[in-house]
């Protein structure tokens, strides 16, 4: 097969020159075809398939966010881990703000990535087994905590990873309690449906500075306007221990976050055995593995 | 008088090189003895007196929206007004921003600042006859919107316009829908009886630099924590037309907007006649009167 083939084959065009058209979605959202029977009911499956995103009060109880939150705290207090190229420690402050592959790094959390209320549903979701595609721990902090602009993680996953389809779910697990004025998530329901190709090509080791602010990958205004008009936005709040299951290609964003009220969470990204990675669609070379896994290993308790 | 006199009889000090501790304010919330009856109902006026706001939905009709949007259009279009120094426009995009005076630039604006919707809720909040100490317009763009940090009008108003006490009330009235998540006024309940004294020496012309990005006069993290923990924060959402009218102390604050809803909204001061300026309580100079009225002819049908 040669690189023209391949483009030929690609159904999620994506960091062009040139600028694209918005693409219908052709794959599902909800997979389950009865063999991965789970926890989420039928009348809230059927409205993840709509909307894209199901959410889950109380999923952790009260003790596990605080024993969760213990272990968040000595993680980003680990001197040793601050030289791990899989901490991402903010410079003004040397404080840490995400720590990624935490559950190769966190027993705790490889417990909580294969914990049924966790797993199950993300196979009951995605109709197979499951992968980790990528993890990590957030902590935004209050007053100074930035937010992100709108965009679809597939649309990452595919042109710099090499996903082939979107059927990969987020698990964001609230260790903190989630307002509405909190920077916390939102998400324009449907919009999963429609696939947002980006223009501009991806640079050489665009990862690098993608994690603290996007340059490619990054929506045009007319696009977002159009989801918007047709989809409208959601905001994720809920008490800590809420989890929100969301589809890879949503469209979403969060505001910056000036209150007093920090926003700390797990963040699990699974991805089905079916739809394990390829060469990048649109990136000169794949990201490494700590951003987007390359061992397909189905997670099982 | 000298200056230490003048000094000593300040209840409401800030801006200091050194810390304060939080002041209990002793004046009133609303001023309101019964020469000044109006439409705010006595449920309304004791939640204002408690809170620090009130919201009056509708306040405008749609049809009027209409027409203040076109009026804001027509301001922030005319090309003749860009040099004007009550007019702030964003460098990089030649936008305007904000128009100062409007209420001298625009008839329209007059008229509504005289309109017993408005104009009758200031006195019965304020117990007097009031004047116009600031008004503006606003114009913030979808996508790019900043917000503002925290922080009490009446710490700017009494430290470098020289209001003498907190007998003022501002009117914010909607052109645009406000939503939770488009970078809305953040207000905390109750925090209007409580000064907060910031820390720092106004520097000359602070003003120029105020309008971009406030320096001075910015509460400290502990204080703003200290105030969340014992009032919480509210949101003034509501559609278009919605009117909030707002104590001068209360602390407030907003996000950044990332949505593609834009963000308008008129904004007047109404100020006590009988708590007219005098010399600014903590800056070298008074700032201009485009921006702190120092005519105090009060506004009358």
């Amino acid at each position: 097969m040669t690189v023209i083939d391949t483009k030929t084959e690609d159904r999620y065009p994506t960091r062009t020159s040139y600028g694209l058209e918005l693409i219908e979605r052709t794959d599902p959202t909800v997979w389950s075809n009865g063999c991965h029977d789970g926890p989420i009911d039928p009348a809230t499956l059927a409205s993840h398939d709509t909307k894209g995103y199901s959410i889950y009060e109380g999923l952790l109880s009260p003790a596990e966010v605080q024993a969760y939150w213990q272990e968040l705290e000595r993680l980003t207090n680990d001197e040793s881990l601050k030289a791990d190229e899989r901490v991402i420690v903010e410079k003004s402050s040397n404080q840490v703000r995400s720590v990624f592959e935490v559950h190769k790094i966190s027993e705790l959390i490889a417990e909580l990535v294969s914990d049924p209320r966790v797993l199950d549903r993300a196979r009951q979701i995605l109709g197979s087994e499951v992968y980790v595609h990528q993890s990590r721990v957030n902590y935004m902090p209050g007053f100074k905590g930035k937010g992100f602009y709108w965009h679809s993680d597939f649309e990452t996953w595919h042109a710099e990873d090499g996903m082939p389809a979107p059927r990969a779910v987020s698990a964001s697990i609230a260790l903190t309690d989630n307002y509405p004025f909190n920077g916390g998530l939102m998400v324009m329901p449907g919009s999963q449906r429609t696939f947002v190709p980006c223009q501009g090509e991806t640079p050489e080791d665009h990862y690098k500075a993608s994690l603290k602010e996007q340059e490619f990958g990054v929506p045009n205004e007319d696009d977002i306007t159009k989801l918007v008009a047709e989809h409208g936005i959601d905001q994720f709040t809920g008490p800590a221990g809420s989890t929100l299951f969301f589809d890879s290609n949503i469209m979403h964003g969060s505001g910056n976050n000036i209150t007093p009220f920090p926003r700390s969470n797990i963040f699990v990204v699974f991805n089905s055995v079916e739809n394990t990675l390829v060469e990048p669609f649109a990136a000169p070379t794949a990201r490494p593995t700590f951003i987007g896994a390359r061992d397909f290993t189905p997670v099982t308790r």
